[in-house]
């Protein structure tokens, strides 16, 4: 092993890094139980919808025509022809100078082509006073307004939102294609590591990757399989690498953070598959190793819990994403004004963390091992490889986490 | 029951949202369950973090001093006085002009105040030439400057994020106090209304709102209980109303769309308890309910899923939070610039969906009654009460979704 590490770029270790990534199988989940999987497959409306022109309020459907110029003082005169209930429809047109009461979501008489709010009429004998014009297609869905038959109603890829699931729901979408959860497997290793529960001795510190990486692999749509603690044991780490790797979709090494633990994770992955990057030119995170054992991606962070947790972000978001198929929209992605100067070193990529509020990032200076300026920021600002830092008032781009 | 709504503002009705809300009782739960959850109680530091002052590099501990002015062609000579290995210390404090190797995380030696990168020296017989400055606590995480022992680790009211889960690890925090997860019923209404897996009719429409009501629970760290599709029986509203009020912390009825159907939920609210606002200068989302059945809130969303979606997003929200706990940090909302102008109605609080990209808002018009512009947008711009609209290039705040 050389002494030092022969560093990628962030962009070149992201392209291995999807490389990699094996998309998971496709399954069918009952429409309920599909929030927050990811669409393996589009899906097309098979109806169009609506089904029929509706009205979106209360009132009375009317000729837009009818309403040209209609106010308090001079409204439009409208012939009352009756009502439609819900769910029902009239056999009726509407005629020049008339108008049917229609409730909120209900049919649209033919030659109708807006509705009035009741707010802004009133009734008049066998009349109808209209107080405001409406416009064609006010207060309307057309026909297959929102959806044609056969159109694409969502596209694969996307990680199902609330408003996702109520367009599946429309679309009579009962069993949804979505990607297979990935199971990813978690070693933490070190020296050092004792379990949570224990009091750590000088020279000691708890498992904190674990639960970081867990709950990051868990966000991600995947499912994590924690092996444990291993310590620098070379033939146990072995043992776990090798059932990790056989139970397990991919597998995130954290730590070891000293060079001898890093050394023993990447002769081990090496000699059980390849080590195909060690060392990114990214800070935090420089000790990063990429590689595979057979089809399963192995990814080693970086032993310090914030260290991993950028790599996470910034590389290890990519073989998650890899896997379920998740398309990324960069909608966590903002842009914001900088407070402050950020000095940083050419040649890497630097990440600041920042708090972001109000359209204004602030850096929080502190070093990169720090859990507590990791919680106390909201997101964090990537300083190019070829930039020598970014200056007070810059807008920046800042990725919320 | 009165044509006209006695509409209140969006604030007046999130006061009332916030005051009907019961916080959730807290239980303790083992750490590996507590990730988005929201923490009951403050968290405090059980220890000091790091325990000892440690490196975070591989390299040469020192006293900073002795590395001043240090460069490639005028190196600092240091004498070399052994190695640290992981998890152990020495009795051999560093004396002026010395150094000691240390691993990453290992613990310094009592006398140095940085260390140097084992990148930035060279090995030369019994000395070590660093070629590069080390100021003080470089590379370095001193005793406890992560958190204090008794300090406040994670305020109550987060909701676990991975990195959180990180720091409840460092501090020892196996079990976590987090807030119950509240039970909401959700009952959909409307004689309109047919369940998923059938074909509309004409006048008739899916059940959309189960799904986007449930989802949105779900996402807000709350149990959604469904009570299926209620169509227009006064008797069968009733009982399920009745049954949801005992079994739940919380309703949210959605729809019915028509103003009959409203009225009959409204009525019967009245009934069972106080309906508190009927009508909000919201659009879309103006026919929201907001009563109580005994001490269970109770929020009747428009049926439209669409405005049914926003009403949950600017105002069941804060219901959903006042239960959990869970603390607005206001994250969501980014600033960017409009794109096009936004004409808006005086008097209302107006809510446009936009597509949020580089810092550039996008108002995608459409009717609010449309999924597929809720599916296709990001996030949206609040148009206030008092304004006739927004302006191309102004500044907007953007609620993310």
């Amino acid at each position: 092993m050389s002494l030092f590490l022969q560093v990628v770029s962030v962009s070149e270790a992201n392209d291995v890094v999807r490389h990699l990534a094996v998309p998971s199988r496709t399954e069918k989940v009952p429409l309920i139980d599909a929030f927050q999987r990811v669409l393996a497959q589009d899906v097309l409306a098979d109806l169009d919808i609506p089904g029929f022109t509706r009205s979106v309020v209360d009132g009375y459907a009317v000729r837009a025509a009818d309403t040209t110029g209609a106010s308090d003082g001079i409204p439009s005169m409208l012939t009352f022809k009756g009502k439609v209930a819900m769910g029902t429809t009239t056999d009726h047109p509407i005629g020049p100078g008339e108008c049917i009461y229609v409730p909120t979501g209900g049919i649209l008489p033919e030659g109708a082509d807006a509705m009035v709010m009741i707010e802004n009429t009133e009734l008049f004998g066998d009349d109808v006073l209209v107080k405001k014009p409406a416009a064609h297609g006010e207060n309307v869905l057309f026909y297959n307004e929102d959806f044609s038959r056969g159109e694409v109603a969502l596209e694969k890829g996307r990680r199902l939102s609330a408003q996702d699931m109520g367009v599946l729901a429309a679309v009579g979408c009962t069993e949804v294609p979505v990607t297979r959860m990935p199971r990813v497997g978690i070693i933490s290793t070190g020296n050092e590591l004792v379990p949570v529960e224990e009091i750590p001795h000088i020279g000691q510190v708890r498992d904190v990757n674990t639960y970081v990486v867990s709950s990051f692999v868990h966000e991600h749509g995947c499912i994590p399989v924690s092996y444990g603690i291993i310590k620098d044991n070379r033939e146990m780490f072995r043992t776990t690498l090798l059932n990790a790797t056989k139970e397990c979709d991919a597998v995130l090494i954290s730590g070891g953070s000293s060079k001898d633990d890093r050394d023993m994770a990447a002769a081990i992955i090496a000699e059980q598959g390849d080590v195909l990057i060690h060392g990114v030119a990214i800070a935090p995170g420089k000790p990063t190793i990429i590689g595979r054992c057979g089809t399963v991606p192995v990814i080693g962070l970086p032993g310090h819990p914030a260290s991993a947790f950028i790599v996470l972000l910034i590389i290890g978001r990519h073989l998650l994403d890899g896997m379920t198929g998740q398309v990324d929209t960069g909608a966590r992605t903002v842009r914001a004004k900088l407070s402050l100067n950020v000095p940083s070193a050419k040649g890497r990529e630097d990440y600041i963390r920042v708090s972001c509020k109000d359209g204004i990032a602030t850096p929080l200076f502190g070093k990169s091992g720090l859990l507590n300026t990791l919680v106390r920021s909201n997101g964090i600002v990537r300083v190019p490889a070829g930039s020598e830092g970014l200056e007070t008032g810059e807008i920046v781009d800042v990725i919320l986490w």
